[in-house]
């Protein structure tokens, strides 16, 4: 609830134009509409200038086409992810305008015009990366910044890491993307002057623990300054980059 | 090593006024000094305008004194973390300069002039949590930042955090401090538009097994692009905040 | 064995109308009887006046159907928890009157008049939470309560919460449903003055670790006298709720 | 902030007796006072009348004596738990009418006149379990409740749990404490028609892991709407047993 | 290698009956065969008097016939377990005079006459703990003892318990298995004089992970003298009872 | 209660020796005694014939020598384990008739005379194990088995443990006792015919984990028939090992 | 880089044949080229004089053909490790010269000559660890030592493994492959005087958690100098067997 | 049992100088002798070329002096890890010509002239990880290799790693030592060619777990070739690695 709205049903009170009681019903209209499985709220996206996101996966096919087709009714743009191809053919035909990146297991519907902002590099450490790599590039691609991609620089062979780093070094804000032991987050966050994310993958095995391995790895980096996201949550890292060019190119 | 002073000596080879044994020797005396237990970084400092940090934890008193001593008589600004008053109390004459802060159990020397840019917000959730926001917080200080402190906020009384929201909304980043359960990280994750990190705490008992209960809450977090540092890591969060700082005020 | 029954054997011994040996005997002849793979008991039900329950879940069709009918037999209600709509579609002619809640994945078979009293308010933070939601909802109907659903009112957009609080607070007992980092937990737990039951759900990804961070966030909430059920357990808390409701109205 | 006080703020506004400028500060000024480290909110124990509680654990003599005396002077009822002998023995001369339980490490200062409503029953396993027994003991009394203790009857020795059902199930609420295996929640919880609340303790060696052997097995109880508090929070257990109390006798 | 062919084997050196270099090799002579993918022993079964084991999980068809038709051609008795029905199925052509338990999943072949001595109760806490104490009835059966099973005796109608009662505790050795939280190894543990081995099992849900909340409960029993196999290792329980046993009646 | 006493009382109210309500209230009337902090049941000894046993750890002097002194009145044996010399050099003139080992940091009072029945043999891996050995040994030995220690034949040098084996081999009951990887267990278990039981001991650093990598292993173990007892519980063991021996020379 | 080419390139700069600006542009140009999806490094087997390594899980159909043809083509030998023979159906056809060794899930193409220098002993302890010990003995082949296999001699009959001791003490270098409860390391450890890699598998059920506890006896093994490699690891422990053997050849 | 003393036995028995009974008992005459609480095998050291080692942690003082004197006494080397300044200040006196490393907490005794062969480099990351790194170089030093020592050469920094690369890679073995993330291991896996031997240290804080994080890291290093020994275990690694010297010195 903006401050200035209320500034404004308080002056209305004031001036005699709305009554305590009617003032009193109207705090309580908030601006989300009851779906009964989900509370959409139209007003985040304006107030943040970013897409509705739907985090599908736990959801059935009806519930991700009644929040998105809300959504578009709306005039939002929509971001969709955890969806895979399977699901996505299922349901493609309900969501028009609907582009599906299968890489990345996400899906968008972009109404509006988007200026971009901000500089964000995805930097992965293997192949096996790739998934989250390109649901983090996708997503802050849809937030509205430029992404540049570092794909398989893992440390293993640390030469392929420097031979790309001076356009690495260009991006605003810099996401690393490492399952196994995730000690690229490490190296990168050494030599780094921006802002590092890092995202565990769930990628390895034995010992890896589904990415626990690379997750304590990350938080217990050596370099100063890296945060760390969920494991194989590229989404939330994105969004955490996004945040931070928005403010960077305020 | 920067690429200016590559390009200048592959220029000298170049220009025959240094040999290529010379150049291949030069390349590897890197701006750093051995002193057998610690290398010393003095150009760190420089590269990113921030103090030189000695974490202390670990370390003799002797090896404290000797790295701070080393990096004082360089006429860089040094931050020493995780020192408790005990150890402060049997150094402090052997490190002019420094100023102690115990709450946050650690000292700074600083023999430059700082240039504060950009805003950071501190928020924690209880009164066991000071000791980590208070590194968070002068950690902040020391490295260039604007610090606001917001303390006992937690959503226990969530009309707490709520009647000082408008000041901590004017912060460029936002450092979340709470143990137990964490659940602060995800309140201020929903409601702020700036980056938001949080660092959980080793504050509770029983299951919270020394703060792994509220580090798994942030990661998990249900709000939008919060990263995490590691358990107690406000010294970390402080440096992630101030490097997106200089970002914003580049 | 009830303190009457007891006594009133004993008074039969006394008084010569029962033998010694005879007592012995009865005193071994328990009121449940063996089908071999599952001991039922049908006065349990009596006594606390709530149906009889099965947990499907490791059980075979056969047992099922076995179990459910000798229930049936005997006139009591009946609540079989964890069957899937596959499992149910095998063996719903085998149960006569079964009426399946396939969103909560239970059926009961209600041969007795049931007079609801007490109201629970069953309080769930994300659309995916809806299934475990839906499970203690049910299970708090088929026990006897009024029942309230306030769906997708996580933290993440901690107005939505706030805006239905004034329905949410009439309840008797409050169950918070919710994965992820399950702030809900303790944000209800904070301004609630009724008993708050949490149930943490396996939603989530990565280091959620099928809801042990919801659980841990739970455990260790910092608003006072939350309690807390296992993963999933939406039929325990129900049960719970249940029982707190049947002392209120006795 | 009571919707009573927000109405009549509005009429004032609507009657021109304040400003809507002045309205919107006075929304601000919410009943809690700062004293830099801890928020006090003195309206809580009003609210639901109960004690304000102090969590000692982790603060410095002087905030607890700080926080005491400040909530003292407000004249309200005061429950300071995890208060270990030694440090009572320090501040007990700065809190004039402190009553000190040494068994249970906690202090109370009663200034107002309880009626006890509510029958809890604290049932503990062993003679180890008897601190967190007694901390939930205390805690009930000063939430207001009638307390009856049993201790020692864990099931290794079944009969003795036996030989004291009927006091024990004449409560309102049980409240369980048991370490180790933690079995002693399942047998009470099926046997009881009362409200169970089960609290592991630390108590145990080797793989019992401070007390999570016992919180798993009480999670996983067999037995029907047993709820579990965190490990050694015997408060936590108390504080939601006198809810329930004061929800019966309302 | 037995002392008894050692001491003939020096003997007929000291006779001159064998060289020093033949005795040298004939010692490497063991007797058991290789069959390239597992080391047949089929002097175990001689030396134990018990049947050969082959443990099926994670072996091929082809190997589990192969092992089988050796050992049968040897006409040592064969039990091999974790055979699930599928792959029973597909092999029992080619083993004949195999006896399969499917909820065991189990086949036995029996070639010698076996003599049963000592009595072994397999005591069961749910319905869907069956298989794994059928694993232990059906071992323990096979390995040479009688075997009573008593099924669905949980801890949540402790009553059921203590009607069967006397027949267990004739048992020479109890088998206790239970999965959830597991209390009712410490129930049976407090009561009995017979040694008591438990088994968790992996049934339960959320916070039992597959069984470690049973395992923990059971390793902490507060009952003296329980001891615990692995999680749903009937086999194992029903083996150490065997080797009990037979040291009672040797 | 036994059933001749119950068989009795019930004959007595039949002959009308004793009325209903009397019969009621003996049957209430349990043979142990309250001392408010435990419940001494001096009937537990008769009915096992071995002695009662105090574990120590988490009691207060106090109350270590009010249940001795009351054991000791009532004539029956006692063992008190978990009674480090620095407590017991506190009590010790409080409890006349106590013999100590220190290594086993346990004490008895024995005022009756023992029949010893059974063979144990206690065999170690480590020096380091040697408390928990002697734990076990001397439990074993109070609970009236003879005896015999095998120390430090890990299985390192593997040539130590066969070099004893002959011995080791006659024993009734052999418990294993090892820390680190506690390979001991299955080595012994390998090639024993009579009953192992393995006691893990939190002896090794790092990822032992403090005795989990040695219990682990135990579980785990490839030889058939071997039981676990709780980390370090070399009492547990023995009481385990006694009540075999009796079943053997019953 | 080798320092070689370096010096030479300064040398060329140092001629004049090369300008300043050709060197830092040759300086980042490495010898990998970029696919996309995976830099494949042509030097690295050159270099250390083994096959390159694909780790096919976690990769696409079209991602191995892609990388495996681009190897091929630069005539270099080729090790594809985690491909199952379903996988390797699919897509054998579009890799020519492809040896597949199913029971190892790896296929190899080799084109160049290999000199076997170096004897690799592979030990391991059940049939079920088969597939991970074939996966260390044909990357050990593949990487140009000899083989030997020793299978089934785990130590639950130690007599195997001491029949084959004197064939496997010839190896240069031990691996030891074991799941369950992993004690064949320690044994082996013991014994060896060559050095010994050991490999944990997640063969095992229940609390060997799919070889947590096989690696914790490892890394606790209580023999000196053995090392250890992930869970299921067979290529790894391969990989350093045959670094060591080029080492002892050298 | 050496094979050449056995052969030399059988043919004393083909030569009848030796009785087969006599044979049979000198077979189990083997070369260790018992002290009760550790069994001391002087010939260990001879097989091996090595020192006899005690691992101190977890022996009395008396324990210790014990082994001790009896191996100076037989004249073989000893190396004692694990022994703190404190323990060793008590005890130097009775251990004549003991030289202690403080750094390392051990001591040694040498009688016998070790000539060394083959060079192993200690590389630690932090000035933290300095007394795992020191234990690793003594016990190198004490097994009969060449040392060299590289501190404080972290990924943070990875410069200061590449400024002594061509020092390092001149090893026979490289020993990583490193806490936190671990990540040195796996950039030094990535461009040695020697082997590498990771020990994962217990510096770090919060989510380090005592080194957990770091052993994770190393296990699951994407670098090829790695092996790891258990946390903190310098002395392990020193072990193995000096095995393989002697084997490429052989």
């Amino acid at each position: 609830m903006e401050e200035n709205r209320l500034k404004k049903l308080l002056e209305e009170v004031a001036g005699g134009r709305v009554t305590a009681a009617e003032a009193l019903d109207r705090l309580r209209t908030l601006p989300f509409e009851d779906m009964h499985y989900a509370k959409v709220d139209h007003h985040r996206a304006l107030r943040r200038g970013i897409p509705e996101v739907i985090f599908c996966q736990g959801k059935t096919d009806d519930q991700i086409v009644g929040i998105s087709s809300r959504m578009i009714d709306q005039g939002v743009d929509l971001l969709a992810t955890r969806c895979d191809p399977v699901i996505f053919a299922r349901i493609e035909k309900s969501i028009p305008g609907a582009v599906f990146h299968s890489e990345a297991s996400l899906f968008a519907v972009i109404q509006n015009k988007t200026v971009r902002k901000g500089r964000v590099a995805v930097v992965s450490a293997g192949t096996s990366d790739l998934n989250v790599a390109e649901e983090a590039a996708w997503t802050a691609h849809y937030f509205g910044c430029e992404v540049d991609r570092f794909n398989d620089v893992g440390v293993a062979g640390i030469h392929r890491l420097f031979s790309c780093w001076e356009e690495i070094r260009k991006a605003d804000v810099i996401i690393v993307v490492a399952g196994m032991e995730g000690a690229l987050a490490s190296v990168v966050g050494g030599i780094a002057e921006s802002p590092v994310i890092s995202v565990p993958t769930s990628i390895g095995y034995g010992a890896s623990f589904g990415g626990v391995a690379a997750l304590l790895a990350m938080l217990n980096s050596c370099a100063g300054g890296v945060t760390v996201v969920n494991i194989d949550n590229g989404f939330g890292a994105a969004y955490a980059a996004s945040v931070i060019c928005k403010k960077i190119y305020r």
